[in-house]
């Protein structure tokens, strides 16, 4: 091995594993205010050297959190039809925003990108990623001329997603599974209706 | 008058005027992690020993704050269309969002939120209140048949919000007056389909 190389699943791997659990436990536990590197070091069983010397700041490893997750993304779930898709989509987003430790996380590192542009870059490429991973299901139900050309597939992926977090962090609403079905009926209802074509319209192989 | 009883409009509105204005700019400008009584006091001249006896916390502040934002709410707007009002809705949304004060201001408030449930139970009547506003829009649409009866009226309305807040909280997306037209056109198109519809309501005229 070149010196500074590392073996995948090595040490370093170890490492980052264990601090990013950590860091996600705490987030999830005591927000992103409270976010301390030293309890991270010491709930991570690592030397606070370490932890410092490769993260440095709460917000790189707030950043380098988001970037894990976005690299565990669920893949999608394909059923054949739009409103089958777009609906297992909406159960993955309600399952993750009301799990016991994802839904604090998320709330934590959603205020936290509010005041800190790094972090909120890193949210940004987080979502760019999950909604990448399932507009093959919006792209398909053009192919299949279940709704129109000219689509902005990922637009309909992004409206499954949008009333789940409107309740999740502004009104309190329940999110229950009729909220997720909901969620993906009016999306597929809007996206056959042709509400997110574009003006410009197609082909537009990709977006922006 | 009785002891205790204030003229309206007077000297005790004026310093509530002059503080809530204060502790907004100091929101929008610096976030909430740094609201500080006493900066608002000075910039909204007020004596400090007024503010704290009256407010007393930060959070006490930021709830009035919202009280206040939800009086002040603007009066729905009425085409004659669902998708006219809905349209209007969000444009108002957009408007709030992007505006240089109204935005930051938001934003310090929905972070606040997600770690203080004083602030999430204000900020969700703030919503509720602003729901009630525009909420005849959708319930008109039922009587003039536009809309299947047994649609979820407020839900309609939070339909329109939700995109625009996805975008300003989490993917950056640009808060453009298409951005605005979309979202009004997509919960449009889903409320004529049926999709807003609830379960224990009747005839559920469409499917999805």
């Amino acid at each position: 091995m070149e010196p500074g190389t590392v073996r995948p699943g090595g040490r370093t791997a170890r490492v980052r594993a264990a601090v990013l659990e950590a860091a996600g436990d705490v987030l999830a536990e005591q927000g992103f205010a409270h976010l301390d590197l030293a309890e991270v070091a010491r709930r991570a069983e690592v030397g606070k050297t370490t932890l410092y010397r490769r993260w440095g700041t709460v917000t790189a490893l707030v950043t380098d959190l988001l970037e894990d997750m976005a690299e565990q993304s669920v893949p999608r779930t394909e059923t054949g039809a739009l409103l089958g898709d777009l609906t297992a989509n909406a159960r993955l987003v309600r399952r993750t925003l009301t799990d016991a430790r994802q839904g604090p996380l998320f709330k934590a590192v959603i205020a936290a990108a509010t005041c800190d542009e790094r972090t909120a870059a890193a949210l940004r490429r987080f979502y760019e990623v999950r909604i990448e991973e399932w507009e093959p299901c919006a792209r398909q139900a053009v192919e299949r001329g279940e709704i129109p050309a000219g689509t902005d597939t990922r637009e309909v992926i992004r409206a499954v997603s949008a009333p789940l977090y409107y309740r999740f962090l502004l009104d309190g609403g329940l999110l229950d599974d009729e909220a997720a079905v909901r969620a993906a009926g009016a999306a597929c209802a809007a996206a056959k209706a042709g509400a997110f074509t574009t003006d410009t319209a197609r082909p537009r192989s990709s977006d922006r």
